[in-house]
């Protein structure tokens, strides 16, 4: 856990799976040198399967579909999850442009749980948007492409990444959801299953709360920021609720990256995840080479595979 | 994730595995009234579980096997894991006696991932104690009674609990080892497997690091207090640690509990882990029966069951 130095490697590292993703990574790397010799096994670190990719390997995120929250700490920039909840992220998106969240408060932080904003007086005027819009749990299977992973889930028979996010599926019932990973932002709802609609917002800071899938919607990712978001002092309350207004935190604002000045947007790109290069990240991190490691772990679960994001260079002229 | 009213009670949930348990905690429950009908099978919720708890349920923290950190913020109490580290856990006790931690910092805090405290200088006398111990990462298997869980685990054959820890283990290999658990402490180490002992500590604050396993000594967890450590400001230096040593927070001590005076400890007790009680509570955090939940899992992950702690009752006269 500290500095890696005066290293020895154990010979005990094995490999499963991924290591023909990782030798597309590795041919990726070498492909401006003389050809790899094709006896070349090196596995390499997830840093080093990044530093091999190519700008084919990242994608800009989408500013339409891109929140800011203004936190006096910082800014939080919050990728949208159409895919999953087309409904649910198009109110956000209303009540975001009526600048219904500016003011409001985070006034839930439950430890190795949840943080959540939005009114807690619920009366707050939702403008254009609407108050609820029905539940988006799941949706159907058919024709995704999901980049799974081989490792058993204690949860789903399959999960695995679709566009950026962790995703789980039952192929028998056709249906596919987004999984409750570390930074997974959803939209809050009272006992009624279409109670919801992003009034009120979470995201997921401790271990993956894996007994909400299927019972929220989830419809976006903290892709910067959570760091601000994470180290929100916990509330006494039941549920972490904050027992005293005055322990909330105000947001300033939440707005979506496209109306926000082009000076002022945080320019980000984030790792494809159905690439090869993706894989060999995933397998980088089931295998750590590093040397500090002496026991790769060989597996890895859903929710362990942080989605790279990075300053996006300014497109050459 | 608002609070529960208005419900409508889904027919969707399903029980896999448990549901004897859970009968075994409804007769509990039941026992000082009528004998309850051979057709009941009212699935209870976690905190019904609880409530149905007998002291035999629960066991008391065994002071000298518990540590308290003292911060400005408050008290942080570690359950010590001998069964797994025990020159490790010989060791930790052994700098605590000699007060090596007072005034040492938390100098790491790393998003969704460890909090770790000690020397940043990694100079000061360790007294009586060794500055380094040969890594236990990993016990043999015979003799052990673990609580196993049903459900697949993504990275071992084995996963369940052993004496309110969670463990994993391989019997192929006949070894166990505990499991990095949000809220369990390690002994930090730099690149030779032997190079750690206890003069840093780390704890898990994100989503389960399982790839650390076997590759880090784990010696306890912590049982109150994680709301304490997991706000910690995270560092912008690598690996989360503060780049400016004014951030660095202090301990101001670390003590066993044997050796604080009766009046300062803080008596508490922890579910016990080896009870038909404690696997009807698995069953429940596995088969949410609360309004709210739609969709049951229907399964659980081992890092998913925080073990229950509560204040210890005075004993009777």
């Amino acid at each position: 856990m500290t500095q890696q130095r005066s290293a020895h490697r154990s010979h005990r590292f094995h490999f499963t799976g991924g290591t023909a993703a990782v030798l597309l990574a590795c041919s990726a790397a070498l492909a401006a040198g003389p050809p790899a010799p094709a006896t070349v096994k090196k596995p390499l670190t997830a840093a080093e399967v990044l530093a091999a990719s190519t700008p084919a390997d990242w994608r800009a995120l989408d500013a339409q579909n891109t929140l800011y929250m203004e936190l006096a700490a910082g800014r939080v920039i919050i990728e949208l999850a159409p895919q999953f909840a087309p409904h649910n992220v198009a109110n956000v998106l209303a009540l975001v442009r009526g600048n219904y969240f500016d003011g409001l408060p985070i006034m839930r932080a439950q430890d190795n749980y949840v943080v959540q904003w939005g009114d807690p007086d619920g009366k707050k005027p939702v403008g254009a948007a609407q108050r609820t819009v029905a539940a988006e749990f799941e949706r159907p299977l058919r024709g995704l492409t999901i980049a799974k992973l081989a490792d058993p889930d204690s949860y789903a028979s399959v999960v695995g990444f679709l566009d950026g996010f962790p995703v789980a599926a039952d192929p028998a019932l056709g249906r596919a959801w987004a999984v409750h990973c570390y930074g997974m932002v959803g939209a809050g709802r009272d006992n009624d299953v279409d109670s919801g609609g992003g009034t009120e917002l979470y995201v997921v800071i401790g271990q993956a709360p894996r007994h909400l899938d299927r019972n929220v919607t989830l419809l976006g990712r903290v892709v910067q920021g959570m760091e601000l978001l994470s180290v929100m002092p916990r509330g006494k309350g039941a549920m972490g609720f904050y027992q005293n207004p005055a322990e909330r935190v105000p947001l300033r604002s939440i707005r979506v990256a496209a109306d926000v000045p082009a000076a002022q947007r945080t320019a980000l790109e984030v790792l494809r995840t159905d690439t090869p290069t993706f894989l060999a990240y995933v397998s980088a991190r089931a295998n750590r080479v590093e040397e500090w490691f002496k026991v790769p772990a060989g597996h890895i679960d859903v929710c362990n595979i942080p989605i790279p994001v990075r300053a996006r260079a300014a497109p050459k002229p």
